[in-house]
């Protein structure tokens, strides 16, 4: 079944709306990309600095090549000096239910 | 833009696949429902008992009309004993990304 993580960021102080933009601009990386079914970017209602990331892709391997991609990279180095600190990366099994790529 | 919630759960010691069929079962019921975009039912590889389901909807209206289901209300009676206690809810708000009902 699918690969997926559930990635929680914490941007610096007053930071956040940057550190998201930059996830949605980077993401587009994988908009034409097939093996990645999902990718959303959120944020908790009653914390100013965290974001959530949900990922899930149709096997690791897919998503640790679409990590090599240069143009990802530079996001990535851009993005890291806005956050406390590194994600936390919550690798999950999928289960089930209603989404692409599952059932 | 759509309503979403992360939900975490933590079932009681070797209750987890009791408590992830009933989810994947009580999710059934939002198949032929338009409203619900996402409803993944994930497990984490390093832990035991915890479950999150991250849950995406048109609206919050929908979502709260969708728990009124008298089968979904069964199904949440039946599933809470098996849990350690009530579920940790992160409301969040969508930002974008690569998603049904998102873009």
């Amino acid at each position: 079944m699918a690969f997926a993580l559930l990635n929680r960021l914490v941007a610096k102080s007053g930071r956040r709306d940057l550190v998201v933009r930059d996830l949605l601009e980077s993401g587009k990386l994988f908009n034409d990309n097939p093996a990645c079914l999902l990718y959303l970017v959120v944020e908790p209602v009653d914390d100013s600095d965290a974001i959530w990331v949900v990922d899930l892709w149709s096997t690791e391997e897919e998503h640790a090549a679409a990590l090599q991609a240069p143009e990802l990279r530079r996001y990535v180095s851009e993005t890291v000096p806005h956050l406390e600190g590194p994600p936390d990366q919550i690798e999950v099994r999928v289960r089930g239910g209603k989404s692409p790529g599952v059932g």
